[in-house]
C-alpha cells in the first residue's frame, strides 16, 4: 500500500530533524545577476531553482512550487517547472502551490495535471467554492490537498476572519474539510499563515492530527518558535521561501541559500 | 482614453443583439473523433477551438477560455491556448477562466501573465484571500476582474451561503468587492450562477452597472429567461460551453455549434 503523505511527513521529520519547506518562489528581477546576463529568463529560472534545491534537499521535507511564478515565462513555464521537478529526491515531499478552486468537471483536470502529469504529492486549493472543487484534489491515495483557511497575507482578515455562530469562517473551512476528508482516499491539510500563533493554536487543538503548510515565517514576520509551539505538535510544514532563495545576491547564491536553510531547520528545533 | 471593460459590452451588446459568452472548455473526450482520430491532442484541441470561435464569433460579445482544459494538455497548453486567442476577433471580449486567487505578490504575476502576456480582457478570481488577492487584477484600465460570488455548482452552498449579520456570505462578498473597485483604475465584476436567480436579483438591486458573468444556463439548469428577468437590466454576460462545443459530435460540429448558439442567443433575447 502507497504510505500516506503524513506518514512520509513524520518519517522525514524525524529522520532529518526538520519541518522546513523550501518555498520557490523565483523572481526574474531577484535572481543573481549572474545568472541573468549569460542566460535566457527560462535558462536563468531553472538554473537557479535547481541549485536551490541541490543545496537544501538534505535539510527540507518539501519544496514548495509557485505555479505564479512558472506562468510567468510564458509557454515554456511548464517545461521549466519540469526541470526543476526531475531534480527533487523522490523521497521529498512536493507542494503545487497552484490555490486551485473551481467545479467538479474543471477541479478533475486540475487534479490530474497536478498530480499525474507533473507527478506532485500535493497541493494549495481554495475552499470558496465547497466540496465538490475540494473532492477531486483528496481522492488519490497519498496525496494531500492543503486547504486555505487562514492565510498571513493582509487581505486574509477580509472574509476568513469574518464571525458566524459564533466562529471565524476559517474554523468553519477547517472542520467542514476534516468531514470531507473521511470519505475521501486522499488526505486533507490547511495552510494556516504564521502571523497569528493564537488562531493557529485553536486550529491545532480542533485539528490534532491534520498536516498544516505554515507560510508567513520569515520575510512576512512570523516567529518559528511560537508557530512551533503553537503547532509543531501535530505534523507541519513550515515554510520558507525569500529568506532562502535570496539569502546572497551573488553568485555565492547556493551557498548561502544552504546557510539559511539550516539555520531555519535550527531555529524550528523539530 | 481606453474604452473600459463595461464600456466594450454595452456597444457588443447594442450591435449584435446579444449577451452570449461562448465557453470553451475543450475536453478531449467529447472532441468529434473525426478530428482526434487524424490529430495529436494538442492539434485536435486547437483546431476543435479555433474551429468553434469561427463559427460563433459574430454571435457572442465573449469567449471564456477555462484553464482547466488547457493546462491538462501539459507542457503546451499555453501555445494552444495562444493559438486559439489568436484568432478570436479584437472586438470580441476575452475572459480568462482561471479562478485566481493568491497574495499580492504571486498575484501580481498572475495578472501580468493573463492580461500583458497572453492579452485577456478580464480574469474570474477568488475572494477567499481578500482584497490584495484581488487588487492586482484590477489595476488595469479596461480590464475587469470576475470575482466569485454566488456559484452554481453544488459546493456553491457550503460557504457562499453562511449567514452573517443577516446576509449570506456571498452578498459581504459583492459588497466588498465594489467598494474596493472605487479605488481601482480597471473594473470588478462578479460570477453569479444561473441556478438561483431569486439570489441573483438580489445582488443586481445591490450592484445595478457591475458585469455579471453568468454560467450555468443550459447544461447546469438555469433558465435563459429567468436569467435575464433577473440580471439582464445590468451588464451581463451569459456563458454557455457544452450546449455549444458538444452540440453535434460529428464533424459538422461547428455548424452544429453556430445553430446551438444562434438558438441561445434568441432565448437570451437581449
Amino acid at each position: 500500500m502507497k504510505p500516506s503523505f503524513s506518514d512520509r511527513l513524520a518519517s522525514l521529520r524525524s529522520a532529518r530533524h526538520s519541518v522546513l519547506c523550501v518555498g520557490l518562489d523565483p523572481d526574474l528581477e531577484r535572481i543573481p545577476a549572474s545568472l541573468r546576463s549569460s542566460l535566457t529568463p527560462e535558462e536563468a529560472v531553472s538554473r537557479f531553482c535547481r541549485a536551490i534545491v541541490e543545496a537544501t534537499a538534505d535539510l527540507a521535507v518539501a519544496f514548495k512550487i509557485n505555479f505564479a511564478f512558472f506562468e510567468a515565462l510564458g509557454a515554456r513555464g511548464t517545461d521549466v517547472m519540469q526541470e526543476v521537478l526531475d531534480v527533487i529526491p523522490a523521497d521529498v515531499l512536493t507542494v503545487a502551490d497552484a490555490k486551485r478552486g473551481d467545479i467538479g468537471n474543471s477541479a478533475t483536470f486540475y487534479a490530474r495535471s497536478v498530480f499525474e502529469g507533473l507527478g506532485y504529492d500535493s497541493i494549495t486549493v481554495s475552499p470558496y467554492m465547497g466540496r465538490d472543487s475540494v473532492d477531486p484534489f483528496m481522492d488519490r491515495p497519498g496525496t494531500c490537498a492543503f486547504v486555505l483557511a487562514r492565510t498571513s497575507n493582509p487581505g486574509g482578515k477580509d472574509f476568513q476572519q469574518l464571525i458566524l455562530d459564533g466562529r471565524p469562517l476559517y474554523e468553519h473551512v477547517a472542520q467542514q474539510v476534516a468531514e470531507w476528508e473521511n470519505e475521501s482516499a486522499g488526505e486533507a491539510g490547511l495552510v494556516v499563515g504564521a502571523t497569528d500563533p493564537e488562531d493557529m493554536r485553536r486550529l491545532r487543538d480542533l485539528l490534532p492530527s491534520t498536516p498544516f503548510l505554515i507560510p508567513g515565517v520569515g520575510a512576512q514576520g512570523g516567529s518559528a518558535e511560537a508557530v512551533m509551539r503553537a503547532a509543531g505538535a501535530g505534523p507541519v510544514l513550515i515554510n520558507s521561501s525569500r529568506a532562502i532563495l535570496y539569502a546572497s545576491g551573488g553568485s555565492n547564491f547556493a551557498e548561502a541559500a544552504r546557510r539559511a536553510a539550516m539555520a531555519t531547520r535550527e531555529e524550528l528545533g523539530a
